[in-house]
């Protein structure tokens, strides 16, 4: 029995039997019918969601001894933090992975529950796949750092590099909307900015396969102030963020992992949290009346003095609110829609790509695939690699039947590493925007258009609900760090208004 | 009593004592609190929403002897088609209002339920605000049309239309996306496309002015591939569509107006479906299995052999669906948000305007509202005025204290046609965000980026689930005759699906 599915057992058992901070311990299990066992909680903070965001905010508000209790709509916590186990205790990660420096909230919480970490795979040499389809091989410790040294791109990848660093500069994380330049930037998407520098074609085909791990999307899905927005908040309050921090392993957001694979941090706070996170509870509606907050879905109803809504605002839009959510807040859901983005995974018994002196990082314009990582456990037993499809790429995939999935995947893998890529004793993919309760991955993007307009309606509480989630997060927004950050800042302010 | 009261009561009368077409009658109503009375029935085709859609594809099922129920989540019937009584009979129109050449499906059908059009009142001088607060009268039969006289803007805006125009040829209506340059036009929104052109400054601050009323948007926030769609939308099958019969009066969308106001033409065909419509009956669920749809919600549970659900895409992906809807369905929702857009409303004795030699129409561009129309009843009594507020004005309008807001709109209308507009016997808003089975107006729009990787969702039925609602239609997508046109072509799919 794994790590993962102990837990899964423990949290249920232990809500099921009542637990210490809760007014009334009832029943945690909904029949799946859309009915629910009525029996009544009342706590000081309910919290919808328990992705880190969730967990985060519950840790925070148990921590000030206030009653708190989290609604889960899966039968699992960890949100886009999901493990897959591998048989041998080992696990492959199908949604969040990585953390790097100045993620420092996500850290400090591991280290809190005692997870540690350990580097991202990252020796030996990278791999690039041009457009026409030509493949180099190369070494980050060259002077082109993880860039790859094809001429027909280098130049114009500097450039935009330093374009956006310079330009994210100017715009205030958490409130990308007060730049001075807002509305110039956010009526651009990345794509049309893109196409006024006179990039080289080769640097045009390349820009996607940059946006498409980042955030599950085209270039032209994206607002330019999303985009710089999202650079500056690659740092923390003393180092402003950067483009390199956000897409490098070593020094940057990729460097490090976590032993027994992301979700185990979750696992470890909600275990922790001692039957505070109720399973298998789908919230469908929220109520404020009368100084208070009624929460109900197939799980148990709660009532509460102030509720954090820890969920991507795609989902969050569609709760059922009375009195209304204002509709600045409505329409905010109605145009912030997740990203598309599919993890495809190979695994193998031993990383043999280490063995040809590949560091098992692919970098793909001429594919599904756009990046890979080397994803096998501490150990190196079995060896595991990852790929990101995303956006366009992400929504052709879907279309595929499964087997032909897994042909084109594994065929462009071997491609890259060599034709033993071609038997993993294992493959599989996570589709997120088939994941009923996420819809996408890695973030929920706002269009061009919308931060200028609805971005002061993204973290201001409607009456007595907070707002949660990595999407609101200030620094390290679409990252487990800012799903903490979110869930922490939510929690001062429920605590601050109780 | 109203022909809207009476017609009211009508539907409710008609469900509760039950109907012809149905296998099992049983009440109408819901008891408001959630929880429906599960009194089932079996219809061949159960429809979401008593908008045009949803009432067109009733008519359209009911008249192939098929039987059919439509569940409408408010206490009326018509939509985003919405008549406020002024007494004496007489009433304005807070939603949909006018009806042009080439819209030959609802003028069919209000035809067949004998509801009359009259000419929207267009005699007399035009207005227009420049941003500089200049004020500019003159008439339509001069040599600039409709166009203000104003050398600041004649030429951009005689160069803008005839590139959108041109544009628009190559851009096949329904199907956006598949144009030769949908990917360069998807990738840029009208602002940063109008930016790249050399505006004016003034003919930049005219801009925004075209598209809060057609949209409720921004030119920042509209794909220019979609903007290009709709104008190739303006027309029918003979008639290519132009931005010029889009947004003209005299030979354009708003040349005519229904007598009774558009709604009456909804309610005549509810009643025509003779207990078939179920108010008070938000759906919250759809669930497909074993060959048949489950339709449920706070009013009665239905199944059906085929369901139409006839409401914006930023409503329906707030019903649960089981199974769940395709990735590709389920993220457009996530990405085609309403417009924001608030109808102001000031009714006078008579219309004074008339008598200073005014049409009542005015085009500004400094301050909250962009356009304004007569709106009063066909013989002129009473007077009454409305203008629309959309995009960044319908958000700024929203903040405002209610009296701020009558103070501020009123002095506009002063400013426009002379202080007796201070002193309207009645001021109303429709703040269409805010109308919970809207959520925005007059129609969802799909971001930049959008229409490329989503489009072909729109239209593609989930299993039994055919999709209608204006945003869905061929022609007039956006109008009242794109929402007739909609919902008899779901109803075609339905019916060939039985």
């Amino acid at each position: 029995m794994t790590e993962h599915q102990i837990s899964r057992r423990r949290f249920v058992g232990a809500a099921a039997a009542g637990a210490a901070g809760l007014a009334v311990p009832g029943t945690a299990r909904a029949d799946g019918h859309g009915r629910s066992h009525r029996r009544r909680r009342h706590v000081d903070v309910a919290i919808v969601g328990a992705g880190f965001a969730g967990l985060a905010a519950a840790r925070a508000i148990a921590a000030q001894r206030r009653s708190v209790l989290v609604l889960e709509a899966r039968d699992r916590v960890g949100g886009r933090a999901w493990n897959r186990p591998l048989g041998d205790g080992e696990v492959s990660e199908r949604g969040a992975t990585f953390v790097g420096p100045t993620q420092n909230r996500i850290l400090a919480l591991a280290k809190a529950v005692g997870v540690r970490t350990f580097p991202t795979y990252d020796t030996g040499d990278l791999l690039y796949i041009a457009a026409d389809g030509h493949r180099l091989r190369y070494t980050d410790t060259g002077p082109t750092g993880n860039a790859p040294p094809d001429p027909a791109i280098l130049g114009d990848l500097a450039r935009a590099v330093v374009m956006l660093d310079t330009l994210s500069k100017d715009v205030p994380v958490a409130k990308p909307w007060t730049a001075a330049k807002a509305a110039e930037y956010d009526s651009q998407s990345v794509q049309s900015w893109a196409a006024a520098q006179g990039f080289s074609p080769a640097f045009d085909a390349l820009l996607p396969v940059l946006t498409r791990p980042t955030w599950g999307a085209e270039p032209r899905e994206l607002s330019l102030l999303f985009t710089l927005g999202y650079i500056a908040a690659s740092g923390d309050e003393q180092h402003p963020g950067t483009f390199e921090r956000n897409s490098e392993t070593r020094g940057g957001a990729q460097q490090d992992r976590f032993v027994g694979g992301s979700q185990v941090v979750a696992e470890k706070v909600a275990r922790a949290l001692d039957g505070r996170v109720v399973l298998r509870s789908p919230v469908r509606r929220i109520t404020q009346r009368g100084g208070r907050v009624r929460v109900e879905g197939d799980g148990p109803a709660v009532t509460a003095k102030q509720v954090i809504v820890a969920i991507p605002p795609a989902l969050a839009g569609r709760i059922d609110y009375d009195p209304l959510l204002p509709p600045a807040r409505d329409q905010l859901t109605q145009r912030w829609g997740q990203g598309a983005l599919t993890k495809v995974t190979a695994v193998y018994p031993k990383p043999f790509w280490r063995d040809a002196g590949f560091a098992g990082q692919l970098l793909s314009t001429n594919g599904l695939i756009s990046v890979t990582f080397d994803d096998s456990p501490p150990g190196g037993s079995p060896g595991v690699i990852f790929g990101f499809v995303g956006g366009d790429q992400s929504r052709a995939y879907g279309r595929l039947a499964p087997a032909e999935r897994r042909t084109r995947i594994l065929a462009e893998l071997a491609g890259a590493f060599g034709d033993e890529a071609l038997h993993p004793t294992t493959f599989f993919d996570t589709p997120w925007s088939e994941e009923q309760w996420t819809r996408g991955c890695p973030v929920g993007i706002p269009a061009p258009g919308t931060l200028l307009g609805y971005g002061p309606a993204l973290r201001e509480p409607a009456g007595r609900i907070h707002w949660a989630g990595t999407e609101t997060a200030d620094y390290w927004q679409g990252y487990m760090d800012g799903a903490v950050r979110s869930g922490e800042r939510a929690a001062a302010e429920a605590l601050a208004a109780l």
